[in-house]
């Protein structure tokens, strides 16, 4: 008698398979002792007080009715949104063109599921934000990255696609902005084509001596952008709140998404941060942060100017939390070398050349994208000290 | 000369077609006066004061960095999780089994994107719980609805296919619980087949008079359950927290998936439901609202027993936050009648045929999905006395 055949395994969709044979993008559990991670924030910064009030509020306020909310977001913090990116952004929406999401990367999620099938192209930029990429990528998309220089991503040749996913207002990485002809240029491509283009905000709210840039969707006449913006870097990554503001041709079907994908985003975040933007107290935070930033980005290039001088090309300073820093000295090649030597003396070092569609273009320098914001100033000056001894220590 | 061609409209994608061109599951902004609507909680059952202090602690114990989380989910819940699971349920797993997300929903959702490709094959039970079926639906996936009675779903001639959908132990809405001889035939079945199942335990922790049943996931000797626990029937529905225990094959490309959709589940207010586990809390409220809702259910019972008698057949009464009240005199043809003449009085009625997967049997009598967990006993006794009413003048 033979053996019974072993039972199958279960299988994964094409979705799942993707998912699982991708290049894990890495998550460090602790982080370096001194840590240039971007997109992580100082918890010293975080406003406790006003946020545990808000949110002791919103528990007392709860209604006689434990019930599923609208998968749009509470209205009181859909009209605080509204009143917000008109002050803040001077973008001008309706409140229902707003559906409330659980951070930056659940808009791109549901933007991937409703407007992408495997096959369709994307265009991104590159280098580009390589959670997003890989939400195309795991979509099954074609993706078309466009080289971006001191304008912004580059919009003279762009090919038919579905979705153009960019950062106007800040380019990750490089920290140019958009130009206004581009700016026209790709919102006419997109109407040429019907494509949708997701205008990534993320850090808006950070500019350093440089006048505030409308969004692009200020400009979309055809209902063609999706604006996302986030709390992520004004308040903190951990709360999961950002937010889409849509053309009307897509509110309903989003709507219906969000609510077959968790409901709606919890209720009682939405509720504490309705309180802080009405209130005033979320832009008098911001105030003081983007004051706190700007003090922090000064240690930054103080100690890279003062310390690292001809050896680096620094871009990006005008906007954001953080800064691009070629290295002049050494290639591309050898930059893993550094951020694994950094690594191995607990510093958080972080190149550049994954954020490239190609990682190996033998013809660049080596880059590291230098996050500032959860760092004091004697932090930084130290953390690039190290670096100073680990650049000399590799000759360059 | 010719007026220009007007620019092409944003296309949706095929999944985003299937949701648009859905027939939408209603949502109620508002509640009825007397809402008999299922999956809602009272709000003086929260835990308001154990739930401030919780998120109070979990606030001011922000750490140094405010960095994304783990997308399985804060360590000390699944630590937390994984005790409760033991003592709550008798289901032993390993933390790295547990999977926190947004609520069930989302848990589906991470199944269908995760195991289901269109076309693929979907066992549900008929009747069954509209979201997931939903959720199925535009996923594009075949259903193969399975009748229930009794003894739950019937599993004697199960096809092929990818994905099971039940609620093992209170079946949605009928309140049968799936019998031993069954649940060995549905796991003997998956392992044939190769097929997932996910076990729904949405309202476990209400058993009145009748002693706890293991979960499905307890039998599993393949790998093959997916279990699927909430705290939307125990603390809050707003709350959107919920969790996963996965089998081990699974794990990995879960938690990716959940790195991709959504990052992870809002952090503060994992910390507070790993402190109320933690100290014991959270099942001193448990134990408490399980006797508040008995107390509920007995009210419930007692008036449709004197005020229906036997114009009304009760089941599903062992388990749970709802009864099932089939009326004995009304065809399901006039099951819309009652509940929009129901409406009309602002006494919000569900009718079960909704959850059928072909809704237009008149074979069936009209039913109703009575929950209760939302109204005092004065309300109950209220609201059935107008159901009475509202029957009469339909002359059931």
């Amino acid at each position: 008698m033979g053996s019974a055949p072993s039972p199958p395994s279960t299988e994964l969709s094409a979705y799942g398979q993707r998912l699982a044979s991708a290049a894990p993008i890495p998550w460090n559990p602790q982080p370096f002792a001194l840590d240039f991670r971007y997109g992580e924030l100082a918890g010293s910064d975080f406003p406790t007080l006003a946020w545990r009030r808000a949110l002791a509020n919103a528990v007392a306020k709860r209604p006689s009715r434990l019930r599923y909310g609208d998968p749009r977001g509470l209205p009181e913090l859909r009209a605080a949104l509204q009143g917000y990116l008109w002050r803040g952004r001077g973008l001008r929406c309706e409140i229902d063109d707003i559906l409330v999401v659980n951070g930056s990367q659940q808009g791109f999620d549901l933007c991937t599921r409703l407007l992408l099938d495997p096959g369709d192209r994307v265009v991104i930029e590159d280098p580009g934000y390589n959670l997003a990429r890989q939400a195309f990528l795991t979509a099954g998309a074609e993706l078309s990255p466009q080289p971006v220089d001191r304008e912004g991503m580059q919009t003279a040749t762009l090919p038919p696609a579905r979705l153009a996913f960019v950062t106007p207002s800040h380019q990750l990485p490089l920290g140019s902005i958009l130009s206004a002809p581009r700016r026209q240029e790709l919102l006419a491509w997109a109407a040429r084509h019907g494509a949708a283009i997701i205008e990534d905000d993320y850090d808006a709210e950070y500019r350093h001596g440089v006048g505030p840039v409308p969004p692009l969707r200020s400009l979309d006449q055809t209902g063609r952008v999706i604006y996302l913006g986030t709390v992520s870097k004004t308040l903190s990554p951990t709360l999961r709140l950002g937010y889409l503001v849509l053309p009307p041709a897509l509110r309903e079907v989003f709507a219906r998404a969000k609510r077959m994908v968790d409901r709606h985003t919890p209720e009682l975040e939405q509720a504490a941060l309705a309180e802080l933007i009405t209130s005033g107290a979320y832009e008098r935070h911001v105030r003081r942060i983007r004051r706190r930033n700007g003090e922090r980005r000064a240690a930054l290039l103080k100690a890279l100017r003062e310390r690292l001088g001809e050896r680096v090309s620094i871009v990006g300073t005008d906007a954001g939390l953080h800064v691009l820093a070629w290295i002049n000295g050494l290639p591309q090649a050898r930059e893993a070398e550094l951020t694994e030597r950094a690594a191995a003396a607990s510093l958080g070092l972080y190149g550049v050349s994954g954020l490239y569609d190609r990682p190996d273009d033998f013809e660049r320098r080596a880059g590291l994208v230098i996050g500032y914001a959860a760092l004091d100033e004697a932090q930084i000056a130290a953390g690039i000290a190290r670096l100073d001894g680990l650049l000399r220590e590799l000759g360059a």
